[in-house]
């Protein structure tokens, strides 16, 4: 049996998006810029795409931004506000447990005079809201927070952190990477206070290299990427026309079966749990009820290295990932079991499970059989 | 008869290309960066079209770097080398022709304290090399120079620029945007002298949101996008698999019929243009032999807006471009023709025909025969 439990590092693409996107490839190839039929026709694709994501999130197309991916719209969000408000202030406020295309971007900033500030979370990987309300100040222009975390699915409460933001520095930018969360938990960026809104394709079964941002009617960003001026001159470049394509068949997909997905997944999340129980000196990390997020589970298998406990599950035909699995080959230790204070021996020994819609109780069950048979056998090889 | 003559505004995919995208879309769709054997399989994607390029090119697979396409080739090279060396001098030469991915990167350094000087052009849109030879000096950092310009087809002097550059200042870096020329035109970046050379997919057959920068090795850039570090942190986020699969058979493709393409444009455009060369009171920009890009042919029809003109041969199912087609939606006069000192009546009067490998003799006879009847229609139309 198989089964890929690796669906927050990527998931497998929708066949109704491969349709679509063949089609954008041979048939309409056109590119949108042309004033011809082929291009009006390649155009098409972007309206229909922009029109079912700004429906997902109950905004107007008009405040969706094409990017090539989650990576590209957090930096734009980040660096692009950053450059725009520098006069009106240089302290910008983010969370310890943020992703690379975050956390980075922040540091490129930090070497440009700003000054950022990295909230802490708790064991669960919740970030401290007072911390947050006194950072929060005059010179704060923007607050950038992940709605779920990639590691172990904490749930930020980004509600709560609009609310601050707006009583203590209403002229302050809200930016939420929900890479995560888009497609699993429904997000109303207009009702949350929200600014820009990172999402990512190929996690919701959409193709690689597509990605949106939204961005709250009225507000500026600089571009990273200058040229023909497509976007509304946020993103200029041939719009990459069947990505956009997939990606609009994908989002519709995911939100028009959001509760589904959340329930079934959710749901297989408490059978692996229940059945790895029983397995000693394991740690499940964050929490893992219904206020955590419905599709990551991560696991401190305490006396077995994560790699290795990978390539033995790999072996099985399960795939799964050591920390975070979206960053480089060779991973450093992961700053969000740092942050919330996994013991130094469990930061090795840490694996991750992610669920996708493809993902069915016999892989479970399999999956969670399987790894109460390797670990001991792994501890005993360890040990010896 | 339809005739599709946009191609340097986009191609179609080739079926090869679709076809292994598909199979990175739905089979071997793991996230490179993941450590398990589906990780590793989709690495495989990559280092096959790296290696492909690479050879295209004659150069190694370590100085090939994926982008999103050639605009973000292009901001790379460019912005890149700018914040990498600015405490080696501000100045930079490009040239009054570039395509708006050179042309605005550029304005954005302007106004980040980087003089900006434009090399001027004669009527064949051929750069003043006296011109460039005085202004490259000490404090120049970088020129940036397009190898075949995408609207009216002029060859620039790549190998003379390289000379002055390295005779002036050896420490200054050559950036080639060669979006028009590569798969068209040989070209060895290391004889040739280059650091930068920025090519995209989705002009050679290859699918949109695909692209290359070659880095010569040793170069250093600041990247655009930062993150998970992936492409040896110059463009962090995760690869664009499929579009990279589907880059590196189009790529492989081209190289390998590059001379049986070239002769079959060269056949083409000179057919086209003996074919049209009895229409009254038209001009065909640059020049128009072996010295000329294979595909382009920019013609200016007096007395006739490039608009309405695009439109009544659209009618007869031939896709033409106005000035330049890989700009925005309402592109403003073109700034080639004016350098090339279009006279001010046909700048709104000029179209471009650009040549793809599925276009066939028939397709250019009737589109001459086309052109040629519609002409005198029109202007009797307009002249009424």
């Amino acid at each position: 049996m198989e089964a890929y439990l690796d669906n927050s590092a990527t998931t497998r693409c929708l066949d109704a998006a491969v349709e679509k996107m063949t089609e954008a490839l041979t048939v309409n190839f056109g590119n949108p810029s042309s004033l011809h039929m082929k291009g009006v026709d390649a155009e098409e694709y972007l309206k229909e795409a922009r029109h079912n994501i700004a429906k997902s999130l109950g905004v107007s197309d008009k405040e969706i931004y094409f990017t090539s991916g989650g990576s590209e719209s957090n930096n734009t969000a980040i660096i692009g506000t950053a450059e725009v408000r520098k006069r009106y202030g240089n302290k910008i406020i983010t969370t310890s447990v943020e992703h690379a295309s975050v956390k980075n971007p922040m540091r490129y900033l930090t070497e440009h005079g700003y000054e950022v500030v990295y909230l802490n979370v708790d064991e669960n990987g919740i970030i401290d809201l007072e911390q947050l309300r006194n950072e929060v100040d005059e010179n704060t222009i923007l607050v950038s927070i992940m709605h779920v975390n990639n590691e172990i699915g904490a749930i930020e409460p980004i509600e709560e952190v609009s609310k601050i933001i707006k009583e203590k520095n209403p002229e302050c930018l809200f930016h939420v990477d929900a890479i995560q969360s888009y497609g699993k938990i429904k997000i109303r960026p207009k009702e949350l206070g929200i600014d820009f809104l990172s999402v990512s394709g190929h996690k919701i079964n959409g193709p690689k290299g597509s990605g949106f941002l939204f961005v709250k009617d009225g507000d500026r960003l600089a571009p990273r990427i200058y040229g023909g001026g497509q976007e509304k001159g946020l993103r200029s470049g041939t719009e990459n026309v069947p990505a956009i394509a997939g990606l609009g068949v994908a989002a519709k997909y995911a939100d028009e079966h959001l509760e589904e997905h959340r329930e079934k997944f959710y749901s297989l999340k408490e059978r692996f749990i229940n059945a790895i129980s029983g397995i000693e000196d394991i740690h499940i990390n964050g929490k893992t009820g219904r206020d955590s997020a419905p599709q990551i589970i991560s696991v401190s298998v305490y006396g077995v290295r994560a790699e290795v406990l990978l390539h033995a599950l790999e072996d099985k035909g399960i795939y799964v990932s050591s920390g975070s699995a979206c960053s480089s080959n060779h991973p450093s230790q992961s700053s969000t079991l740092q942050s919330i204070h996994v013991k130094r021996e469990a930061l090795d020994s840490t694996v991750r499970f992610s669920l996708g819609i493809f993902n069915t109780e016999e892989q479970i069950d399999y999956a969670a059989k399987t790894l109460s048979e390797l670990v001991p056998q792994l501890r005993r090889f360890t040990r010896k």
